[in-house]
C-alpha cells in the first residue's frame, strides 16, 4: 500500500530490486489478476510474503452484512494461504450505528467463527488496533491493551496483534502492552512510517518516517526488548507521495528506513 | 466558541434570549475590548460564567517560550477571575520536537508554578484531555486516565479536569475515569458535541448532538452517577456551521441538546 499506485507485479520487481527482501500485500493488487498469477509472481522474485492486508470489518448492525464479512474473510485466509502469507492483518471495523461495545463483541465473534479456518489453512489472525480518531467506522479496537485483552481471550497461536506506530505512538502505556504481547507470543507484526504535525487528512496524510514526531527507534528498541524478530513494514498512505514518482519515492522511503527505524 | 463569528455582546443577548443560562467566554472575544468592557457585558445579561477558555499550551523545547507561556496562563486567570469565571480550562499542549514524556513534565512544572497565582485568583485550573490525534502538537495528555492521574498529584482543590465526550467518547476506560474524578471532586467541567463519520477535518468538523456516534445520553448518565451537577456545555468547532446563518444554527444547537443530551 506504500506504493499504492504500482500493481503487484511493479511492487514486487521495485522492490527486488531495491534489496528489500519482504512484502505485505494488500487485496486491492489481487482484484485485476486471477490468484495462481498472484503466486506466480511472488514466487519469481526473492521476496517472503509478511501478511496479506486486510481482513476484518466484522461489526454491523444488518446480521447479513456480518455473515458476508465472515465468508470475505475467508476468502483472504484463501490467498494468504495460496500466496505463503503467515497471516492475516485485521482491520476489525466498527459501526456508528451501533454502540462501541457492542461493535467489539461481534469482532470477537467473527474472529471466533474465523479461526477454525485460518487454523485449518495455517494463517494466523492479526488483530491490529486502529488510532481512535477511526473509533466511528474503521475500528472499535484503539490500543494496543483492547487488542492484547483480545488475543489473550482466545487463548490460540492462531490469534495474535499487529503494532502500528502510527495508531499507538501517543499512548502512555505503549511500552507496557508491547512488552506483555512480545512476552505472550502474540506480537505478529509491526508496522512503521510517521505522524506529522500538522496532520492535513484522517487517513492519506502519512508521513516518511523522521518526518514526524513518532519516536521510532525508542519504540523499535521495545518491539526488540520484546522478544520481536520479524520485519518491520514500512506503512505509509499518503496522497502526497502516491502522486510522486515511485521510483524516486521507493528510494526516499529506502533511505528513511535506514536512517530513522 | 460554538457561535465563532459572534462577538461577546452578540453571544451573550442571543444566549440569553434563547434561555441559555451558562456561558463559557474564549479568549478570542476579549482581544478587541477591554476587560472592564467584557465584564460590563456579561453582568448586563442573565449568564453565569462557566469557565474561561483556554490558558495551557505549556511544552516547548525553548525555555523562553515555557516562561511566556506562564505569563500568559496568568493572564488568563486575570481575565477569569475579572468575569467571575470559577475556572480556566487548559489545553496542555505538546511540542513535536520533543519526547511526550518530556512535554508532560513541563506540563506538570507549568501547573506547578500557575497553581499558587490560581488560588490566589480563586480560579481552579481545569487539565482538558484531548483526542490522541492531538498528540503531536496540541496535549501531550489524550486521556481522562492520564488527566486524573496529573489532577491526583497536584491533590489541590485548585486543580481539577475537564471530559469533553469529542476527545473521550472512544475510551474503553471512560466510565472508570469519570467515576474516579467524579469521586475525588476533580470533575470540574463537561462538553458535549458529536463524532461525525465521516470526519473531514481533524479540527472543524465537530458535529451538532445527535449527528455522530458519541453515546452522549449513556455519558450524561456515567457524569451525573460521579456527582456532576454544573452545566453540560455544547462546544462545537466546525467550519460549515461557521459559514450558516448564527441565529438559525443556535436554535437547532439547543434542540439538539434537549433532544440527545
Amino acid at each position: 500500500m506504500t506504493t499504492k499506485p504500482w500493481s503487484l507485479r511493479e511492487c514486487c520487481e521495485n522492490f527486488a530490486a531495491a534489496g528489500i527482501p519482504h512484502i505485505t500485500i494488500w487485496r486491492n493488487v489481487l482484484e485485476d489478476i486471477a490468484l495462481e498469477e498472484a503466486v506466480k509472481i511472488v514466487r519469481d522474485h526473492p521476496l517472503s510474503v509478511t501478511a496479506l492486508c486486510r481482513g476484518g470489518f466484522f461489526p454491523s448492525v444488518e446480521a447479513s452484512k456480518r455473515a458476508e464479512a465472515i465468508e470475505d474473510n475467508k476468502r483472504a485466509i484463501d490467498q494468504a494461504a495460496a500466496l505463503g502469507a503467515p497471516m492475516v492483518v485485521l482491520v476489525c471495523g466498527a459501526d456508528p450505528g451501533q454502540s462501541l461495545t457492542e461493535s467489539r463483541r461481534q469482532i470477537q465473534d467473527g474472529i471466533t467463527q474465523l479461526l477454525p479456518y485460518a487454523k485449518e489453512h495455517g494463517v494466523k489472525l492479526a488483530i491490529e488496533p486502529l488510532h481512535p480518531m477511526y473509533a466511528g467506522d474503521r475500528s472499535a479496537v484503539s490500543t494496543l491493551g483492547q487488542a492484547n485483552d483480545m488475543a489473550e481471550a482466545f487463548d490460540s497461536e492462531w490469534v495474535g496483534v499487529a503494532a502500528d506506530v502510527y495508531h499507538l505512538w501517543w499512548d502512555p502505556d505503549l511500552e507496557k502492552e508491547i512488552k506483555r504481547c512480545g512476552a505472550g507470543g502474540n506480537l505478529l507484526a509491526v508496522h512503521v512510517c510517521d505522524w506529522k504535525t500538522p496532520t492535513s487528512d484522517l487517513l492519506l496524510d502519512r508521513g516518511l518516517m523522521g518526518e514526524g514526531c513518532i519516536p521510532l527507534k525508542e519504540i523499535r528498541r521495545w518491539v526488540e526488548a520484546a522478544g520481536f524478530d520479524g520485519p518491520h513494514e514500512v506503512e505509509i498512505f499518503s496522497s502526497t507521495y502516491w502522486a510522486e514518482d515511485q521510483q524516486d519515492y521507493l528510494k526516499r522511503v529506502v533511505q528513511a528506513y535506514r536512517e530513522h527505524c
